[in-house]
């Protein structure tokens, strides 16, 4: 065994304790409101056929799928003639398993795989990572975590309103109120690409606008008029899209000429059942500009964006109805929503939001003289456990000074020396390591201090 | 994108809304013992460098990786030369990266990359899933997951008795009592082997001795004679493997014919340190016979074993004195425990020890009639919710008969039906789906009457 200098893959990352802590607190209060809203958890593999991945997400996902080598003498099927044709060839050999890229295709298979084991509709979440050999940038990594969120088997709206309320309730569980949930729906992008005279360019349409916020209006204007678009229209469309009218002012102008709308109807339903739900404040506005996904979604479309914190959206979703056709179940329509565990993580960082002392697993610790006094100890730790109270004892016979070295590093909230004093006299020094202040106390009284501490 | 039936790779596993929650309900009673034994939570990459991992796990490990095809036009680095030297040749021209095949190695390499930003004694636990190309059978995967609690930086012994107390926590926590703690000592091995003269085949009579429960004494016997045992001891050394004295006993007796062994002393301050504790019924057994691990451990070792169901140990563990000296930081002590998560699924399964309904999340789902009564049961619901009610709605417009029967699939505890009587008396017949029991009750009484469920 050689020795090496330890590093890790690029675009991935190591999370010690104080970061660990940390994201298990988004992904329990994300987790806490998917269960409270109905949704169970599922898990299926890291690796998946490729047959099951590749064709999912467009040529250049297939490239970003990480591919494994087939186990044994996995060269046994390529011939020489494979390896000249170059890598695409010789893959289709040696490798039939990939990481997966996201946990839509790996449920769409999973819901097609189990179907007669499945009650619908079908209310499932989760939360595993994701892998992408997308090149490494700040933000971007080749392994993240998804936390999804889906309801398969149902086409109401209610579904609609009910993930919008769950929406509402992570943030509020976070404690972030600055976001806000921008909704849109494909029927009315359809109506609008239609009104503007591009009903058969609808995808370019929709990529043009989908870059207001990058080059403005303007750009935006003239890329639509190059497609092909009826100038005398455009005023109107981009009024549409800057207004700053109530959600429900921007239907009715909408309903003024796209009559007949699915869309608009749906969004009304959506609207009316959101009424009903006052516990939050609800932070929802209908950006007609909006087209996210739209190769994917085939109704209500949503995306969360932070106000206060640069950052792309932090979480987004939409109605799709056809998730299982590829795997061969047709006629499923769903509708789901996604975190992004690490931009929220950002969003958190950056605006102060995380509590305090998340990583800190311990009320107390013991530090000592010499072998006595840390038998004395042990027995302490194992009185003052079992009255529930988390309780460290420094495990080496080492200077005092060093322990105490240890016990400020570890931030620990109280220290307790042991000396031989103490164990006769049964009364030992708690000190709190933030103030300074220290008693001396018996075990029963240190107990009650920790307790209600 | 072709319809393709679907499946997945063989040895990798689906979980679905039960097994999910029976695995969490394992995970997180571990993951909270650790918590309350002062161990704190880190991640590492699902992927390491293959550095990192090669030459770790001895040649048939390294077979086991899984590697990962390195990204874009992985084969430019590789000659035809390279193609025909074969699969081991061409691996190192196109593959960088490889799935962790257990916790420790990145662990090993995780301490070393941070070890200016660890506080040592460190205590850290993992819950990670991990990989390895083992031909699958029944109860071996290709993905299975971990659960490693480890102590690194101090040599007391006072660790491996706290490690001892923790494994009571979890299955005491699992409400499963019918384990065996076996112990050894690397030391007392060390000390029979040189007893019976084989001091320079320490490895092969460990082996042979480690097939005692699977092949018996006489055979066992037969391979010690082989490697060149001094028969004249065999006899005492089977009496030792065999007795059913107590671990205190025991101990007295290897103090006569190995005196000075660091591994006695250690075993009986372990013995001390564990007096103190009187919380758990202790269930630990001196098993001189056991020979786990023999070329990692050095100190004590540990092994669970279930009593009550054929299955491989359950936990194991011991200590290590040099697990990051492959990486260049030499003289690192630490002693450290694995939890199987499968084989405990497998002995809660067996011995039904699951509590029931861990996968239920809801209490009651509303069932209704047409339009209005869908809308005045979202009003329920969210009244119900905001009272701390997990409660579903049949969300489409379907008969009433196919609802039921979906209230059925799901289990659901409670039904309530709302038809347009109920919208008028604001009533509402509340059905207990086990009993079959229905009472009519106003909103804020079935609230009570969920409330108390």
């Amino acid at each position: 065994m050689a020795s090496s200098k330890p590093s890790i893959p690029k675009g991935t990352r190591d999370f010690g304790p104080h970061q660990t802590a940390r994201r298990n607190y988004i992904i329990n209060i994300i987790k806490s409101s998917f269960i409270k809203y109905g949704f169970s958890q599922i898990e299926t593999p890291s690796m998946e056929n490729l047959t099951t991945l590749m064709g999912k997400y467009g040529d250049e996902g297939d490239q970003l799928l990480f591919k494994i080598v087939n186990s044994g003498d996995y060269l046994s099927n390529a011939s020489e003639d494979d390896f000249n044709k170059g890598s695409k060839q010789l893959l289709n050999k040696i490798s039939e398993k990939g990481l997966r890229y996201d946990l839509t295709v790996p449920f769409a298979r999973f819901v097609v795989q189990h179907r007669n084991d499945i009650t619908f509709p079908f209310k499932r979440f989760q939360i595993q990572p994701v892998w992408r050999a997308d090149r490494p940038q700040k933000g971007r990594y080749r392994e993240f975590y998804q936390c999804d969120a889906d309801i398969i088997g149902t086409d109401s709206i209610w579904n609609e309103a009910n993930l919008t309320l769950l929406i509402h309730d992570v943030f509020n569980g976070l404690k972030y109120k600055n976001f806000t949930l921008k909704i849109n729906h494909r029927d009315i992008l359809d109506g609008l690409s239609d009104y503007v005279g591009l009903a058969e360019k609808m995808i370019p349409f929709c990529v043009a606008i989908d870059k207001l916020d990058k080059i403005g209006e303007e750009k935006v204007r003239e890329e639509l008029k190059e497609l092909g678009a009826d100038s005398s229209k455009l005023d109107k469309l981009f009024s549409l899209f800057s207004s700053e009218e109530s959600n429900e002012k921007k239907i009715s102008i909408l309903s003024e000429f796209l009559s007949g709308s699915k869309g608009i109807d749906e969004l009304k339903q959506y609207f009316d059942f959101l009424k009903k739900a006052n516990t939050y404040k609800l932070k929802i506005e209908l950006d007609l500009g909006l087209a996210r996904g739209l190769t994917y979604y085939t109704g209500m479309i949503f995306e969360v964006s932070a106000d206060d914190v640069k950052i792309g959206s932090i979480c987004g979703g939409g109605r799709y109805d056809n998730l299982t056709g590829v795997f061969g179940l047709e006629g499923i329509s769903g509708v789901g929503i996604s975190f992004g565990l690490d931009r929220i993580f950002d969003v958190l960082e950056e605006k102060n939001l995380f509590p305090q002392a998340l990583d800190k697993n311990f009320e107390v610790i013991i530090l000592h003289f010499d072998d006595d006094s840390f038998n004395h100890g042990v027995e302490l730790l194992l009185e003052m456990r079992t009255k529930g109270i988390k309780c460290e004892i420094y495990p080496d016979q080492s200077k005092i000074k060093k322990q105490i070295n240890y016990a400020n590093k570890l931030e620990a909230p109280f220290s307790l020396i042991i000396g031989s004093d103490e164990i006769q006299s049964k009364k030992y020094a708690l000190k709190n390591m933030v103030s300074g202040e220290q008693k001396t106390l018996t075990i029963e009284e240190i107990i009650k201090v920790l307790q209600k501490n």
